[in-house]
This record gives structure tokens, C-alpha cells and sequence, in this order.
């Protein structure tokens, strides 16, 4: 177990200030009212947090008025849970029900809004779903018509990007209990092991050091270095002169970690070195611009800088970083279209990537949380050569 | 590790029967083409396989025509994965790209039918989701001002209910791994074990079993039975006189197993005893009741003619089992609701639940394939009275 221990959940007041925070957003914005549906936004705003969200059965909604409580409109099997949170008013279907799935109920609490020409916020920007089916959507807004509907992506990510102490904290944790495990992995790994023990071995290490889960293990194992970072594992085992990394999201009372390693099993070639020894410096060369006041552009150029000495290229993989949270991945990117400016408490992925050899790859990330005076770090900074086990 | 040793992956010739499965339905319904953007429907016509989609970043989509081969339009870092499938057209952009994430290109693929009024299938209904920016649908939408969008849930899912022999042999790895994790239970459970971990351990236990991740782990424990079967664990140690719930999904190869088993800690109240013993004939009743040409219906009314002997309500959680397969929940829904007929080679799950004592409630669930001759267990059976360990 990772030796911090943080408390589960948040007091009531932090729903509360994150409410607050967004009636004065919507408020300057001229916005009546956010109707949301993912789990990271409801839970957001209310604490909500289960499980339960991977059926992919029932829709949950909430509606954030312009002053006061939040209300859920939510499946009667989230009802008890959904009690204990700081809300008041949650009303409740029996779901599944797939010729009224909380429609009508949701149209109860948005009428008064359409009788008035409000404007109603919905998430409709880059890296959002609608999370209910289009065919409920469009009869919702059918029978709505003086609602107007506007795009409030920004708004909810611009709070979200910013995390309170409690939430830090949490993210701390995790990424002490990444680190942790990633630790172990010269100790746990063999020569010989197919590729898919060695995830299975490293899921487990994660859950043994604290943590709730690894959803997210992804990685490659090849002579020299990989191709390729999203496949699932084969049954290919490790062997000497193999580059091997792993990256993964584990989580911890509803927070990821998001980071990465690389070793080589028994030896390693110059090209190798020489390609992490790049990664490294272009890895420390974003933590040291991750400052309040630079641009999320401008962490892609630090990085972008050192990636150049091996790789002219810039990679194809579409940025070198991202906002972390609730979500393996959330707002900002650090791409040249991104100029988002940091702030303090922004907890941040370092990921710098490029292409050597003959269409090898390698990948590096660390985990940061932005402060007054620079970046601190929230994973332990991996070793600055590319280390050699087995 | 489960005994029986699967083979990962499919042959391309499944998904080509799929596809031509598909394109016969989309002839007689005059569809022209389908937009499918969900990880389950992309997976399912092209075998794409990847954890990558638990980052929300980026939309993948593929579009099947109404003859010939899928065409995947996908963020580059897919590419070399998607290269390995039977598809030929592969087209990519250099994901993220708020500005234009995969839209231009998707229009490029619709735009002949968009110029023919020809009809255009996507899941717009029950259970899905549109996997994109609502913004983003909105735009393309707009950019194809002829095309004639219908809603083809009930055509895709319809497919996917039935499931291959292949895809069976999956699903009976997954749930003998499952069982057998379940088994381990009385041997890694112990009384003061903080429910918390009582849930990491099964957890490790999954993975030590063969799953390839176990990410739907809830559960509960409390005296003389549970509550709510939704919340996150706490730190409640077990105590004598609980009844212990656990419920899973784990995955193997991209297929779940989805059931649950109680066992009472040190000693069974009578009510506790009594719930279990009807939950069990429900189930039994269930079972017995899966054969072709009864409908989902059917089986809701042979496992609520049971529950009626303890519990005239009928329960509140809307149905009592589903589909299965790579989703923890599929269509259909065992509910008053569903009049889907059963066919062969079903995979479903059987999940009575009912309301006893002050407020208590119990569920239990069992994976079945349906055959000529009725339901074949995939997992295996839980024991006819309820287990006291501890």
C-alpha cells in the first residue's frame, strides 16, 4: 500500500464552490441554466460516484440552475446514492424504460426554461459526447422549442482544468501508487514472459500498491524499440534486446494517473539510448515550462525543441500532453493549436514522443501539477538512461 | 489460470460474414450505408481492438457501404493497428484537431449519398450514444443537406444479440474465469477485512484467474443484507452476520462475463436464508425458460412469478437480466417491456432481484448461451442455499 493516506470523497462545501464557480460563469455568459450527462460532469457537481456508469443502460442527468442546487433526474437504482450527496432535489424513473427514459422528467425541469427563450448550456465541444441517444435529444429539443442551445465546453473544462487541494491530493496519491508499482516491475518482469503476463503482472502490482483499479494498460515490447503504443498484448515473450514499456492509468477514489516507462531487457543499443536520453530532456524541458502565465503551445515548443535534435518530424501522434483529473485524458492539449494559459493548480501529463530508426517510436510522460513558482511533480521522475533490466 | 485455452482475435472471415450480414438487412430496409462510432460497433465490423478508446480525446469511425468492405476513418495513431484488420480503406488525420477532428473526411465518404438523398443508418435509439461532438454531427449534418439519417439500433443490435461460435467460446472463457475467481472467495475472504479490499482482492484474484482486467467490481456487505449495490466500497470491515455481495464484469479478448454471487459471513439469518432460497428458484426459473421462441418477456414473467412469493413489488430496477457480450450490458432486457424473441446462441444473463426484510434487498445473476434445447450455463451455478464462509 502506498504509505499517504488520503481521505475518500469531498465535503459538501467543495460541490458547493464548484456550483458557485460555474452560476458566476454562466451568469457573465447570459446562461439560464447547464443541463449535463457524462459521468466526469455530473459527478463533477455532485459527487455521484460509481461503477455503475459502465453499463451503458441507463442515461443520468443533471441540470445546474442558475442559482441554487443542482437536481438529478436519474435512474430509481442510483436513488440511495445518489441521496447522500448535497443535493435535495432528485427525482427518479424506473430505467430502463426505452419509451420514456427520463424525458419526460427532464422536460418537466427544462419547460420553464423554454416558456422564457432561455439559454441552456449543453456540452457540445471537442472532446465531448452526447451522452444520451440522438433519437431522446432531438425529441427532448422537439418538444422545447423556444430553447436555445449553447455550447458550454469551454466553461465546464476551464473549471474542471483547475483542481482544488482536495482533488490534488488525490491525484497525488494515485500517481504515488503509479509510481510505486512501476517500481517493482525490474523485480515482477522476467525474461521469457509473454508480453500479456506482463500486463496481467502489472494490473495486479498496481492493485496490490493501493490502488482501485488499472483501466488503462497499454504498452509494446520489441527488439530495439516498438511501433506501436495502443495494441493489446501478445503472447510474445520478453526477450534480450527488447525495449518494453508500459503506460497506464490506474485510479484511486475516482482520480487517474497517467504516465509512463521504458527499460531495456538486458541490453540496450545506442539508438535506444540515445532516443530516451532525447525524450528525457524534452520531458524536463516541458516541466520546466509548465509555469502559471505560459501557454499550453508554448510546452509543446519546449518540448518540440529537444524532440528536433533526433526527430524533424514533430511526430503525428496530434499533441504531447493533456489535462488529467477524473479522466485518463481532459483539456488542455499541448499542441501548437492550444493556447490555453496555465494556471495555478492545473494538474498536467508531460508526454513527449518521436520516431527513430527504422519506424520505431518511444513515448515518456510524467505527471505534474502547475504551482506558483513552476511544476511539481506528481509521478517520481523516471531515471534520466533508459534503464537496463533482466 | 482457467483450464481451457482460447485463441485470441477472429478470423477475417467473421467479419466479413458480419458485414454481409448487415448489408442483406440493409437491403431490404433500402439503407445505403451505416455510421457506426462506438467501440463496440466499430470492433464489431472491423476487429479493431484497442484499450485506447478509455482516452476520450479522439472520435473513431467507420462506415460500412451497402456492399464491399468497411471504410475506417480514424486519428492516426490507429493506423498500424487498423492496418492489421481485413479492411483496405483506411483513411486518418493527425488527431487531435479541435478544428476539424475526422469531419472533412467523413464528409468526403458521405457526400455521394448525401448528393443522391440516399439513407443513412445510425444508433440513435435505446442504449447508444452519439460517439461524437454534438457540434461536430451538427456540422457535418450540415454539410450533407440531402442525406436522409434513419436510426438502425434495432438492425445492428439485432445482429450482435446472436452471437458466433467463436465469439461463445470467448464468452465461456471469460465466465469460467469468473467462476473460478468466485471460488476462491471463502479462501481469501477473512472477517474484519475492510470491504475495500475485500474488493482488491477479488479484483487480483480475477486477473490471478486468467481475466484480462476486471473493471466492474461492486458489491456490498451489511447485516442480515444490503441496501444498495451500486456504491464505491468503504471501509466498513466484515462482520458476522453480513451478507457479502459481490458482483463482476471481467474481460478476456473484449468479452465480458456479468455475475454475482452472496455468501453469508459466519452465520445466515432465516430471512436472509429465505431471500436467497427464492432468488435462486427465480433464477432456476429463468434458466429454465431460455429456450428459442420464448420471448424476453417470458423469461421477466417465470422469474417474477418466484419473486412473488417473497416480494409482491416487483422491484424498481426496471428488468431482471440483459444481453452480454463486449458490453457488460447488451440488448436485450429481460423486462414487461421487451417482447424480443430468443434465438439461438443468445448470450444472456439471468438476474432476479428482490426486496425483503426493512429496506434489505438481493440479487443474483447466472450467464446462459441459449441453444435448440435450451440454456447452456456459461457460468458456473451457484450453490442452492446460501453460503455461510468465515
Amino acid at each position: 500500500m502506498n504509505g499517504a493516506v488520503s481521505e475518500r470523497g469531498f465535503a459538501h462545501s467543495e460541490f458547493r464552490a464548484r456550483t458557485e464557480n460555474a452560476q458566476a460563469l454562466m451568469a457573465a455568459a447570459g446562461i439560464d441554466g447547464l443541463l449535463l450527462m457524462s459521468e466526469q460532469d455530473v459527478r463533477y457537481f455532485t459527487g455521484f460516484h460509481t461503477l455503475f456508469w459502465q453499463s451503458p443502460t441507463r442515461p443520468w442527468f443533471v441540470f445546474v440552475p442558475a442559482n441554487g442546487q443542482p437536481v438529478a433526474v436519474i435512474p430509481e437504482i442510483g436513488a440511495e446514492l445518489m441521496g447522500r450527496s448535497w443535493l435535495k432535489d432528485i427525482r427518479t424513473w424506473s430505467a430502463p424504460a426505452p419509451e420514456d427514459d427520463g424525458i419526460s422528467l427532464l422536460h418537466d425541469v427544462l419547460a420553464p426554461l423554454s416558456q422564457t427563450g432561455a439559454k441552456l448550456g449543453v456540452m457540445m465541444g471537442h472532446e465531448t459526447k452526447l451522452q444520451m441517444p440522438l433519437g431522446d435529444w432531438q425529441n427532448l429539443m422537439a418538444g422545447l422549442p423556444g430553447l436555445n442551445i449553447v455550447d458550454v465546453t469551454g466553461l465546464v473544462q476551464g473549471l474542471r482544468m483547475v483542481k482544488s487541494g482536495a482533488e490534488i491530493e488525490k491525484l497525488r496519491h494515485i500517481c504515488g501508487i503509479g509510481s510505486a508499482a512501476f517500481a517493482r516491475v525490474p523485480e515482477i518482469m522476467s525474461l521469457g514472459q509473454p508480453l500479456e503476463d506482463v500486463f496481467r503482472t502489472f494490473r495486479i502490482a498496481a492493485l496490490q500498491a493501493g490502488a482501485d483499479d488499472a483501466p488503462y494498460v497499454v504498452g509494446a515490447a520489441a527488439q530495439g524499440g516498438y511501433a506501436d503504443v495502443i495494441s493489446p498484448p501478445t503472447q510474445r515473450p520478453l526477450q534480450h534486446g527488447d525495449v518494453l514499456m508500459l503506460d497506464t492509468g490506474c485510479t484511486w477514489d475516482g482520480y487517474f494517473c497517467d504516465f509512463d516507462r521504458n527499460w531495456a531487457i538486458g541490453t540496450a543499443d545506442d539508438a535506444a539510448k540515445r532516443a530516451y536520453d532525447v525524450l528525457w530532456r524534452a520531458t524536463q524541458a516541458g516541466i520546466d515550462a509548465a509555469k502559471p502565465g505560459n501557454t499550453c503551445r508554448d510546452l509543446f515548443m519546449a518540448m518540440s525543441k529537444v524532440i528536433a535534435e533526433l526527430d524533424g518530424s514533430g511526430g503525428d501522434i496530434g499533441r504531447l500532453g493533456h489535462g488529467l483529473g477524473m479522466q485518463l485524458t481532459e483539456q488542455p492539449s499541448h499542441a501548437a493549436f492550444d493556447n490555453t494559459e496555465l494556471k495555478e493548480n492545473m494538474v498536467l501529463t508531460i508526454e513527449p514522443s518521436l520516431s527513430y530508426g527504422d519506424g520505431l517510436m518511444m513515448v515518456h510522460e510524467e505527471n505534474i501539477v502547475v504551482r506558483g513558482g513552476g511544476a511539481d511533480l506528481l509521478s517520481t521522475r523516471a531515471a534520466p538512461e533508459l534503464p537496463v533490466i533482466g
